[in-house]
């Protein structure tokens, strides 16, 4: 980073050079004092590790955002750190269109690193830890015996080079469709983790394009799939197992909620067709994606639009992909739950398994999914109760509450898509950067660190 | 109410006397009909039955608004006795202090019997039809054969007289308190029934007096309780036993919301203790047991006063009360169920069962409860979708799906405390008719009667 400030001569290599060094020397000194002990990463290990690297790697990252002429506070660099390493978008800097290049390309990368580390995180630590019935995404094979180590390293390093491939055919689309180099490769950084940082303060409404929007709109999806889907849909085999249900589901739910809200533009606002399609798909992808980018104020077209954008912040995208929010698979749970309930309410002796694909979900992995959504709404009620408390007003409260845990980035309110977070107070703020956390780490994985039974 | 109509001499004897002959005329015609018939009531016809009647009855309760001087309009008409017979308690009804004595207790009488109805519901027919975990319930012996009917009317026949015994000494208080005998009378009709119609438009801000407001307090308390468990209570027997688990965890988590908010006006608004603890107790009792009474606009108070009312309205009083809401019960058996996922997390070979009072809740029972809740906010959203649709703002869309399937009565917004229904558009009005209903029936009450697999 330093390098690429000397390149762009924007002046902040000597920032990045030391604050680079700062933490070498740091990283450095842990590697140093644990060198040559070996230890096995237990279940206990790995949930301190997790939600340790959440917490700590954005204060190492915010750094380089205390120097001037960036100089933020110090809960302003966190604040903007943690949203960017868990993909949440949501930003406290003004005058982007004005900022070093060097210090939007660190923004832009941090995203980036944060989107490959959640589906990292999704692939190989979730499913142990058996939260919000991720138990059904175990790898077949994957158990931690050595055996089956060479397994899961060829399948991150397949999703690795998915990520890449992917991020890297994104920046030559939005290069090829009429934006600078530079904005490519950092809207590319962003999009692919679903993550939303802009380089600038209109996000995507500076490049004022239907073909960049809809370029997006393939990207932010393609982030918000099942990485482990790729995998397999490139192993070849019968279509009928390539493709994955759960994809198939979010494309088709995305669609109808984008030809809602385009429904709805076009008869109360009397937008023509095809623009309200594209604005709609736009923002309405970016949002169900948890993405963030914002092409236009959508809080402008009145009432409706609000109450849309915050009920659909909760979707969130496929599990396993870089989104956030409830995910589509627990949605799917949760409809074959009913389904069967229903049937026992009609038929009380049948006996109806619930199916998910080819394999029957067991009444305690759906138990496992309820009780993530409980978790999800009972945080969202306390973080909007304490934000309330700190003075936030009811839409702001609700809405921040609610696009923090699913991290999305705007919200409704004076953080939607033309407001920013800057204005919030530091408490606000602090509270945010931990639901941020707790939903990027799928609120289990943090809440059992605070139990004291998890460290007997 | 045709002859107390006459004995007030307030004009509506005729109407009264006219719109009961024509509900006799039908009812006895019904009866004609079917006289002679026997037949056995069935899982179909109860369920039929049962949404037929919170759907038909409404509109022959609606009959006497018609008339002038009240004059309402069929659909304003309509709402009022919707919202009368679920016992929500939001009203389109303005200017109430001069209205005709006989049509206000025409009111508060609906919301009487549809207390009564509901208690009966919840205790008679939801358990057979294993709706949200409500199979819990279902009482020992209580079996569809012949034998066990004396034993389900014995306890019905005493939660009748506790119902009668409470609402008396609801009237007596609160006319010793300093209520005319009138409003006495009218207000206790729907205290216990947590309903909330007044006869004054500020409610019970109109009274200005902390006695009655704490002796309200009181009485909704009552009305929200289990009221099987009075019986239980009144039975003797050990204490261990006559105690109920979710009266006493209800009680506690309304003390502690009601602490809360009033720590936060005797902070945030210099309210002197005494006083926030009164407004605190009134208003967060009123719209956590449903009743939805209003004692001053709580709106005003700010942002975090709009935030934590629309999210209390969610959480309801106990099963088997005149309340509605989500309920204690499933968030005693969400927090059994997240308490059991935990230790699964932690001693992933352990096998905690999750216990509810004495007995044991089955994995199908917690995934019963995770689909009710899941579909409680999936009609939320679905309502405050098409509310939006329908030209409503953001706050009042979300708080009236909220206060309407919650079965509050006031929400946040235009229809808060210090609003009402009247300006809402009428295709909004018969949406939340819909969602009222669909909430007292515990939605999935209602939702059945849309498959087609129901009718075979």
């Amino acid at each position: 980073m330093a390098l690429f400030s000397l390149a762009m001569d924007d002046g902040h290599a000597s920032v990045f050079a030391i604050t680079s060094a700062i933490t070498a020397m740091v990283a450095g000194g842990c590697i140093l004092t644990t060198k040559g002990r070996r230890f096995e990463l237990n279940f206990r290990d790995a949930a301190l590790l997790t939600t340790g690297a959440w917490v700590i790697m954005p204060a190492f990252a915010a750094l380089p955002l205390l120097a001037e002429p960036v100089g933020l506070s110090p809960v302003d660099a966190y604040f903007e750190m943690v949203s960017g390493i868990t993909t949440t978008g949501g930003t406290v800097m003004v005058g982007l269109d004005e900022t070093a290049p060097s210090v939007l390309l660190w923004r832009s990368t941090v995203e980036w690193i944060g989107g490959i580390g959640i589906i990292g995180l999704a692939i190989v630590i979730l499913p142990f830890l058996k939260i919000g019935g991720m138990q059904l995404f175990r790898l077949e094979s994957s158990d931690r015996s050595e055996k089956s180590m060479p397994r899961v390293r060829g399948i991150a390093a397949a999703v690795g080079q998915i990520y890449v491939f992917l991020t890297l055919a994104c920046f030559i689309t939005y290069w090829a469709l009429g934006m600078t180099p530079l904005d490519a490769l950092n809207h590319a950084l962003t999009t692919l983790p679903t993550a939303g940082y802009s380089t600038h303060d209109a996000s995507f409404g500076y490049f004022d394009s239907a073909r960049l929007e809809w370029a997006a709109v393939v990207f932010m999806m393609l982030g918000a799939m099942p990485f482990l889907a790729y995998v397999r849909l490139m192993r070849g085999g019968e279509w009928r197992e390539r493709i994955d249900r759960q994809a198939v589901t979010f494309v088709t739910a995305t669609a109808v909620l984008v030809l809602i809200f385009a429904a709805w533009l076009h008869l109360a606002h009397d937008v023509a067709a095809g623009d309200a399609l594209t604005k709609s798909a736009f923002n309405v992808v970016s949002v169900v994606t948890t993405t963030g980018f914002a092409s236009t104020d959508y809080l402008a077209w009145g009432g409706f639009a609000a109450t849309f954008f915050f009920l659909i912040t909760f979707v969130g995208g496929c599990t396993g992909s870089t989104a956030g929010g409830i995910k589509i698979f627990r949605f799917q749970v949760m409809a074959g739950m009913l389904r069967q309930q229903v049937r026992r309410v009609i038929h009380p002796s049948a006996v109806v398994p619930i199916r998910y694909g080819t394999r029957t979900i067991t009444d305690e992995q759906v138990a496992s999914v309820g009780t993530f959504m409980f978790l999800f709404f009972l945080s969202f009620a306390v973080v909007a109760i304490i934000l309330g408390f700190l003075g936030l007003d009811a839409e702001t409260s609700l809405s921040a509450a609610a696009t923090a845990i699913a991290n999305v980035g705007p919200g409704v309110g004076t953080v939607g898509p033309a407001g920013n977070f800057a204005h919030l107070p530091d408490a606000a703020k602090l509270v945010l950067c931990a639901a941020m956390i707790l939903g990027r780490l799928e609120i289990l994985g943090v809440l059992i660190l605070f139990l004291p039974s998890f460290y007997r």
